[in-house]
C-alpha cells in the first residue's frame, strides 16, 4: 500500500486503502468515510471511480484475482514443461500463505463476510475460485495423475480446510500439515496413473 | 428455534433467535434492537441476562458447541466399540452437514467475521474445533490408523475446506468429493497401520 501522496492515482490509492482495511477491519467493520481519509482523497472521487461501496469491494477482489494470476505464470516460469515440478511448487506456496498470510484468504473471508447473494463481490470471488481450481486440474493432468479432477478437489479442500484452520487453531494446528498431507496425496495419484499407464501399456 | 408467546424463557428466545438471525445476516448485520424485537423482548431483559451483543454471540457459540458434544455421543451409540465404523458415521455427519448446512459452519463463518483479537467468542471456538479435533484424532487411533494425528488432521481438513468449499463453488464443487476423498484417506492409514502392525508382529 503507497502512502497518499505518492504518484499513484487517487483511484488505485482507494483500491490499495481499501484492500489493506477490509483485511483488517472485514468489509463492514469499515466505512467509505474512512477509506477516503486514509487514501488522502474524497467520498466524491470514490463514488465517481466505484459508484458504491459494493462496487468498490468487488473490484479489491478483482485486484487480488488478478494477483493470483501472476502466480500461476510465475510457476510455469520456475518449472518449464515440467507438472510434477509445478505441483510441488503450488503446495509450497500455499503453505507459504499458510505462513505468512495468517488472516486466511481475502476472497473466502469475503465470501463469508457477505451476506448478500446480489453482492458484486460474490460472483468475482465465485469466478476466480474457479478458474484457480480449473488450472490446478490441468496441472495436475499434465502431471499424470491418476484421476485429475479428483486430486485437484483434493488439493483445493486441504488448502482452504489449512488457510482457515489457521485462523481459528492456529500455527501447531491441522494446517502444520499442510505440505505433507498434500505432497502424499500427489505422489499417491501419480504413482496410481503410473500404474494404471502400464496396465493399459 | 421457537416463536415469541411459547414457553421458552426470554434468556433461551434471545439465544435462538440471535444465532438464527446472525447466521442469515452475519454478526455485524444485526443488531441488538432487531434480536430483541424478533425475541418478542426488550434491551434491558438482554443485557440483564448477557451483558453485552459481544457475550450473547460467545453464549450463541456455546449453544452451536453443546450440540455438537451430542453428535459425538450419537456416534458412540449408533456405532458401539466399533472406531472404523463411527469414523465412517463422522464423514457421513459431515457429508450431510455440507448438503444440508450450505451457509458453513457458524463457528468457522463467526470466526471470520470478527476481527477483535479479544472478542469473547473467539475463545470459545478455538476451544471447541480443539477438542473436535482431539476426539477425531482418539477415534483415528482406536481404528488403528498409522498416524492417528495426521489422519485427524487430514480429515479436518477436508471438512473445513468443504465446508468453505460448498459456499463459493456450489454443490458441484470440490466438496461433492468431500466423503469419497475422505473415506479413501481412513482406508489407506488404517490398511498402512494394519500392514505396520504386522511388521512389528
Amino acid at each position: 500500500m503507497e502512502e497518499p501522496g505518492t504518484k499513484s492515482s487517487p483511484r488505485d490509492r482507494i483500491v490499495d486503502t481499501a484492500t489493506a482495511l477490509f483485511r483488517k477491519h472485514g468489509i463492514r467493520g469499515i466505512g467509505v468515510d474512512a477509506i477516503v481519509e486514509a487514501a488522502g482523497t474524497n467520498k466524491m472521487t470514490l463514488y465517481r471511480h466505484f459508484g458504491s461501496k459494493d462496487e468498490l469491494v468487488a473490484e479489491c477482489i478483482r485486484g487480488q484475482a488478478a494477483h493470483a494470476d501472476e502466480k500461476w505464470a510465475k510457476l510455469a516460469c520456475e518449472y518449464p514443461n515440467d507438472p510434477v515440478g509445478q505441483l510441488g511448487g503450488w503446495i509450497k506456496m500455499v503453505a507459504n500463505y499458510i505462513c505468512t498470510e495468517v488472516h486466511g484468504c481475502d476472497l473466502v473471508n469475503t465470501a463469508i463476510e457477505l451476506h448478500e447473494d446480489e453482492h458484486p463481490a460474490r460472483a468475482v470471488i465465485a469466478e476466480f475460485k474457479t478458474v484457480h481450481l480449473r488450472k490446478l486440474a490441468e496441472v495436475c493432468r499434465a502431471a499424470g495423475a491418476a484421476d485429475p479432477e479428483l486430486l485437484a478437489n483434493t488439493l483445493y479442500m486441504l488448502m482452504e480446510g489449512a488457510r482457515v484452520s489457521r485462523q481459528i487453531n492456529g500455527a501447531d494446528g491441522p494446517s502444520a500439515r499442510f505440505m505433507r498431507v498434500a505432497e502424499a496425496a500427489v505422489a499417491a495419484s501419480i504413482a496410481a496413473g503410473v500404474a494404471g499407464a502400464a496396465e493399459v501399456g
